[in-house]
């Protein structure tokens, strides 16, 4: 595979762009203060975040019509409450705390290097996260995208090829002209299947402290950086 | 309408931010340099976009299916160049003439009203042009869009209701939280009609020294400026 021919990097966001497990975990830590309701806020973030896959899994199975990633966090979290005795919560309260996930913090190294990217790359997400949520989290965290893309302008979750090959498409691209950057082996995979090409970043506490998974990369990506700033240097940014 | 609800402004691109018949032009002007070809460029930019609402009234009639602006943009350069006896190009060539409309120069205030704008608002296009079109002008002319929506990603053109309701849904938006920002009485109708605000700015030259339509609003719009200065400043940025 050859990175001359790159014109677009595409971005995996949750967990490789932004501290999803931080920054949930703070929300909702924010929102129990408020509420004077105490419980153990990591865990609870980390059980939200794990009903991600199954939901959009009955997405892809037909199980479910087409649904946002807005509203399947919103399943999930009143699930969530009720497992957790929290009840009494009003409409706009849950989506208030639902909106958390607009509310991400990037890692340190991601606005740096997304400005770097940027001077010679088209940038744009290639995220299952909703259109609203990509833009919301980018004005609060002022990561400069040239195009929010992803799964809701595709009507696919990856790893369905419909989501990686309408990125390209809509960017007016062949496969092999974009690159999916993320912190997840099985994401790149995938975007290799499909004639993408791949770069990997680590992000060794994505899961907390004690991470097992994703610590180093599983294949010969065409780039493997340890955070933003390394990728730019090697993509001569 | 109050505008207090306003959370985001989404814009028409040609005639309302870029400035499509003098870039058209110049850009015709240097491939016929290149070529050593001898035209009325402007007459034949104008006739090119003369091209463009009929060939996206034949996919609105459903008589073309779904095609975007770069694939008709060159269906009606084919026939244009025929038709001003310019023959022998190659593919890639033509190509590159039909990326023109790609590199459109914004009017002079755009970029610091946008700038503006986005300070307090998400900004993002609403244009019938398709999303790399819209990417490439943006990076080119560097308009600092929050997102690029439009005809491509809902699938119709304006003036369907589709095109509108789908770019609010996408930001999350009710209709009434979005303003539509174009130098066209017809557009903003339209908008109006569908329950969005609207914002009408004078491109007074957009057709040439001689225009004669949009010089004024003709109706009492939410917002009349003379420029994107002025409506950031009637607007509070």
């Amino acid at each position: 595979m050859t990175l001359t021919n790159v014109k677009a990097l595409v971005f995996d966001v949750f967990g490789t762009v932004v501290d999803w497990r931080s920054s949930v975990t703070r929300e909702c830590q924010a929102f129990g203060a408020r509420k004077g309701i105490e419980r153990d806020w990591t865990a609870f973030a980390v059980e939200w975040r794990k009903a991600y896959r199954p939901a959009m899994n009955r997405v892809i199975s037909g199980e479910l019509p087409w649904t946002n990633i807005d509203a399947l966090h919103r399943m999930a979290l009143v699930e969530l409450l009720a497992r957790h005795d929290i009840h009494g919560l009003s409409e706009a309260e849950i989506d208030d705390l639902n909106r958390a996930w607009h509310r991400l913090d990037p890692w340190p190294d991601s606005v740096a290097g997304l400005t770097r990217f940027k001077s010679r790359f088209i940038i744009a997400t290639m995220s299952n996260g909703n259109v609203a949520l990509m833009v919301n989290m980018a004005k609060r965290a002022c990561l400069p995208w040239d195009a929010v893309l992803g799964a809701e302008v595709a009507r696919a979750y990856k790893p369905e090829r419909l989501a990686y090959e309408t990125t390209a498409r809509l960017l007016g691209l062949a496969n092999e002209e974009v690159m999916l950057v993320a912190a997840h082996n099985r994401d790149l995979a995938a975007a290799r299947g499909f004639g993408f090409c791949t770069g990997f970043v680590t992000r060794p506490t994505e899961h907390g402290p004690g991470q097992t998974t994703d610590l180093k990369a599983d294949q010969d990506w065409d780039v493997v950086a340890t955070d933003f700033r390394d990728m730019a240097t090697q993509l001569g940014c």
